[in-house]
């Protein structure tokens, strides 16, 4: 096959910066690249506050605002298997072929390589503040959380109330406690 | 349906004061309550001792000392799904038709307003003591709990020797890492 | 314990006259019965056509019909594990206790057997009629079938419009094999 | 939101251009379409052969070819529930927005309905010979099936070895009684 | 690693005179042997009557009974996964390192070559008698089976009542329509 | 059955020289032991490194450096259910006929004990230092960990870069971060 593509995976809850300049840097390699959503089965939880189907949204709405063309990219769900010995497979199972993996996660370097995949780390950039954690963080306090995410992301994620969901989700534990 | 019909779900590990309370306050306000026993898969574990089969059987006998007529209730003992996107239409599989749901924990109420669900909060009564997790450490510590649960209740742990497996499970941890 | 309670397990798909003439005869012999919905998980399958929350709710009905106690039964939706070794530790596990098992399905029979339960036989009236089978045969093809259960029963299915949902289901088989 | 999106759903075994007229249709008079791909976690059975990343191969070839932008519809695999009653959160957990559902398949139809979802009816063409039954009949029997998908799904299947592997699973069901 | 291993796959519903000849045969050209029972989950099926532990039992007993050192081999329970896409990584991760799997089944046969692995078939033995299927079938019929199994192996069966279980199975499917 | 079978249950991650004496301890008062292989379907964490296949492996390794016979015992992989309620009917049916439970485990203890299982508690020795968590503890920080398992086991782990493995999963939480 003439055409090379790149494999990368992240939960994106939520997607941001930090991962948009990751797929960027890919695409200057590879011809098309296969983003990952892991975890898909997860939402409504304060590590993973988002559905499969909105975190495709956000990743759509920050490929048209960076002009990069859908078509060159894969955006594949793919609920976790837990069984870690099961995930290369899977993953291979539900992607369309890809030869290059990027990332600097540890379990996916570690199970791609002991499954023979060639693996590339990526630069991540700005760690601090384009993380996740950090963003959902941000969103609890009610402090300054989109200018980390794309434009068209934070726009996304108000239109759904995203906010006042992982505000909500928050209160959860201490809550339960009263069972 | 001139009948209405309020939901509530628990994991009652075990069932205690505070549950009953709040059983008898909602049946003041509609015809018919379904008690949702959440977690309905686990048992033999510190923060959930009791199979779903017990926790039925304390409901009951609790509902029978209280007088009221189990004809009022609906006890639906419900696995989880950890896929929460999931579980409002698995609650609403489980159960015969409701129009309330009654709850103050932020991811059941979350997800029954999302899914264009009537939520109502309930009023915990003297939440320090009537709580499951207050009531385990007073059992797990040989401290007296009896008083925190409806007599019956209390009866039924001694019967199936509750306590005794609370305490051998608290021992596990420690001894797990001797593997 | 001072009570004797049997264990009857059905699909009830619909409950209909046979299951409500086996609970009576089981009610003249224990104390209370627990009534067992067995592939709880099932519905909109032309084989099971009903959720269990419906299955539940027509039980209901039929023994408030029938002036049978709520208070003498049990009815618990259990979902099924495919793993048959499982499975009468899964039934205890979701059941208040229980010392007879009743019941002519030569699985269920076999399987309690082999775990050391005492297993009784039940006597079915007007097996050809009194049937699941023959009754969504019959609602397939718009024949009679509210004689075949109690009347709260059908008055139930009609207003749930549960034949329109079997028609429509029947219909998939053939419809599937233009995908 | 202003865009209209449509959701429908097929199993893509082979994708074949009957699957390709109706997503023309639907793309006539909605904005997008979100291509819902069903048991996506099979492969390699004798009515689900292919894998879900190789039928997302096949759909965004066969796009390609037809002109369609990439950009118009959203591909999303989406593996089976089982238990009915969950599979339209399923579905909306894991798709993005949409407010019309196209689709003959009457469990779907019945679903979705019962969701309160609007459905739609779609026209297939050519039905006896654009089916996916019948081109599996075809590549087990080595008759021509090429002309009945379009071009570079041909070519895709030919590249994968697809009817090679067909063939081989025709096998299975003969030898197994040999164990 | 100069230790050779094959592997081979069955379901040993119940372990038979064909296992053996073909195990005595790959000893023949490899050191060590992996015996996968696959289906490992199931029993109590009309398919599949024996637990993994039984199975286990039968396998134990015909290799002692044969003089094949137990060292030689390696016998591994393996619950199906269903999704064909993750078998091959199940295995693999379940079984000691191997280089050759001996096998005639062609799904077996197909995922194992797909992965890249060497796959060699085996000679059955007087296949219509050394057959599982027809072992079934006599146990039913209270034919004669006991010379098609090892000698040991009859023997366990008679021990656990096995052929009784399987004819108390085959009246399922007749009573289950009562229901 | 004249034969005495003891089961003993572990994660044996890895399997280490308190685990080999308390195998020969049992050894001494049954005439085998079924070794049960807990957990069996995790590999690749940090609490559980090793695949199911690998600590078979181990296991043999260390029997045969020990000169335990392998037709004395029965190494089993089970994995978990999580639902306590089943793990005892799990354990059963995949294992050869036990008669004594040997572990000092609580759960385990338990719930063999709750369904009426002979449970022996077992002397482990070195405590401090034959235990995985501090085995595992030593590889992650490069000290010596090879004199605390077999040297068979340590020519296992060091053949299949095991350390490096641990050492690679160590990594992850910190990088999960940035995602």
């Amino acid at each position: 096959m003439a055409i090379k593509r790149g494999l990368f995976v992240g939960r994106f809850q939520p997607f941001h910066n930090g991962h948009l300049e990751v797929i960027k840097d890919i695409l200057k390699e590879t011809d098309e690249l296969v983003i990952v959503i892991g975890s898909a089965q997860y939402s409504h939880r304060l590590d993973n506050p988002f559905t499969a189907g909105e975190r495709i949204t956000m990743i759509r709405n920050a490929l048209d605002e960076a002009k990069i063309p859908v078509s060159r990219t894969w955006t594949i769900p793919v609920a976790d298997v837990n069984v870690h010995m099961l995930w290369v497979a899977k993953i291979v199972g539900y992607s369309p072929k890809f030869s290059v993996v990027y990332g600097n996660e540890p379990l996916t370097r570690r199970l791609f390589m002991e499954a023979g995949f060639k693996v590339k780390p990526v630069t991540f950039h700005r760690r601090a503040e384009y993380s996740a954690t950090e963003i959902r963080r941000r969103m609890l306090e009610n402090k300054n959380w989109e200018t980390l995410v794309p434009k068209n992301v934070a726009t996304y994620i108000r239109e759904i109330d995203g906010v006042k969901r992982l505000q909500d989700l928050a209160k959860t534990d201490k809550m339960e406690k009263q069972k």
